[in-house]
């Protein structure tokens, strides 16, 4: 219920992906009067479809705690619960994402040994695609978040991206005279100097992400949430020049028509509705955050996501790693306190 | 002496900007065995320029501290020497960040009230250009130093855009949850509530940037750094995608051809050289840095833009400001502490 164009992208989009992932299921929490007339345009999807009525809905202007009062009874609390009951492997929605974030953290919990989830942004780059998190979960972040971080961007990078050995790196800036703060310092130091199963590069900066120099970016919530942001912009801008440039004269009309072709690779390549859909990392269950304003096919990459994510154990990869680093007990970790060495950038 | 592609490319630039600027005047510090005979191609450049030869450069490689100690006998010394001599009205230089802000703020000081300085960068935007601040030199910033850019920022974009009023606002993520750290709420606060001649905005976003919602963005240096950075990485894979897309088959070619008008202004608006060189504000005297790996065109781009607010008599417009708010003293300033209100964003 809480995309902006409403419940129809939802279903729509559950049709793209019904046909791509054939062994997908779907739980669909909210306004039965509004939900089975579009499923009935679509009787394979009706099939495979469970429709769950609610009564109440978050909507984007309830903050956080409101939707926790509001709380139980909404389609966004049992979509999250049918994962916590196991009913559901992952929870997919496109609402607001500071009341799915502090609900999917009460029903779900924090994975052991995490302090608190991230973010998790697929990223395009010249090489592919990376994993950029945090963006936008929380806004400091200790060196031990960071590299949590770090650890559970690896786990998605080789359950997702089908990587033996990703390659990890530290979002810092370039300036000579002040590089970067102390918790990435210690971050990058950690991750340089301790016994960890992690291929480190090392730091990153930020026009390192598009080139995709590293399969995981790691960084606090607010300047990853900047990063992706000012990318958005940026491919906005570039959008607006050439529309505009090419409206300028008859001659780039035809070329354009001529390369009609090449633009739409290029419009596909910048869509932002294929990398759709923030994954929550660090709970005990996957939850895809779908932009609150995508429409059918950013919907379906999202679910495609969390079908990827399901179909490699994502969850048990990340547990696996974080209990083998930081053991299973919630102790300090005095082993991966920053040795005094140097580190190479 | 300190640009990627050597002296040639700063003479070169110079005599770009004296067609364009024909009162600009010269002086250039360097090797003379180098300069000269660059120079001897120009006549007309050679007639306004003296060239004071120095034996010793900062390389990229020199960390401040040791540019410091290399210190008095370099190009980079002399040539900010000149301005704080009264010699010369700006220095622009393509050399090592970090050390070109040492030296200047050993030199030139930093201005009254102003804790510490700047670095600024222009932005291309749909609806123009609007500048950011800071963009490297701050790592962590407090509520006052984001004050403070934002009363340079805002003469900065009166001195060189001429606007009467321009736009201000601070950047911040947009999740519901978690909104933005406690410096960035501060400032926000105090641009909203205190008597300052300011047009606050409120927040912006990093897709805000491109957009040009404001014309003075205020951050810290680090998520600036790492926005501009991001911003470079995202236009270099657009960039990317169009000529892989172009290459892939005849019509394309041919329709690239006919539309390449309109590709050229798309190159001319992305082109990093045509807003090359982050200012440093809030120095007694003005730096220009321009990109170390710029060309001669980025370089002409950097000297026209230190002959623009010069012009505009940037420097005494920020002065002027900052002792308006802050008064003469350097003392705390608790009329500016935030109130306890609402920042509408």
């Amino acid at each position: 219920m809480g995309a902006d164009a409403g419940p129809k992208i939802v279903v729509d989009g559950a049709e793209i992906t019904r046909v791509r992932c054939p062994d997908v299921r779907y739980l669909m929490y909210g306004d039965r009067a509004l939900v089975e007339p579009l499923l009935a345009a679509y009787p394979d999807l009706q099939a495979i479809t469970e429709v769950r009525h609610t009564d109440k809905f978050i909507t984007m202007e309830d903050k956080p705690a409101q939707a926790i009062r509001k709380g139980r009874d909404t389609s966004m609390w049992h979509a999250i619960s049918a994962v916590q009951q196991g009913e559901a492997d992952v929870v997919v929605s496109a609402g607001n994402t500071g009341a799915l974030m502090a609900m999917a953290k009460i029903q779900l919990r924090t994975m052991r040994g995490v302090d608190r989830p991230a973010i998790a942004a697929l990223w395009p780059t010249e090489r592919g695609e990376s994993v950029v998190l945090d963006v936008g979960a929380n806004v400091d972040c200790d060196e031990r978040q960071l590299v949590t971080f770090a650890i559970m961007g690896e786990a998605f990078a080789r359950a997702v991206f089908g990587l033996q050995r990703p390659l990890v790196g530290v979002l810092n800036i370039g300036t000579e005279e002040v590089k970067g703060n102390e918790a990435v310092k210690a971050a990058a130091q950690i991750l340089q100097d301790a016994d960890l199963p992690i291929k480190f590069y090392g730091f990153v900066e930020g026009d390192d992400i598009g080139a995709g120099t590293v399969d995981v970016v790691v960084t606090d919530g607010f300047t990853g949430n900047v990063a992706l942001k000012t990318a958005e912009g940026t491919a906005r801008l570039i959008s607006h020049y050439l529309s505009t440039a090419i409206r300028r004269s008859l001659f780039a009309r035809i070329g354009y028509l001529l390369a009609s072709g090449a633009f739409n690779v290029l419009r596909t390549k910048m869509d932002p509705r294929s990398v759709n859909g923030g994954v929550f990392l660090g709970l005990n269950g996957l939850v895809v955050k779908s932009h609150g304003g995508t429409d059918e096919m950013g919907m379906a990459s999202a679910v495609e996501l969390a079908h990827n994510m399901i179909s490699h154990d994502l969850v048990e990869k990340i547990e696996q790693d974080v209990q083998h680093i930081y053991g299973t007990e919630d102790a300090e970790v005095p082993e991966l306190r920053p040795a005094n060495k140097e580190v190479s950038a």
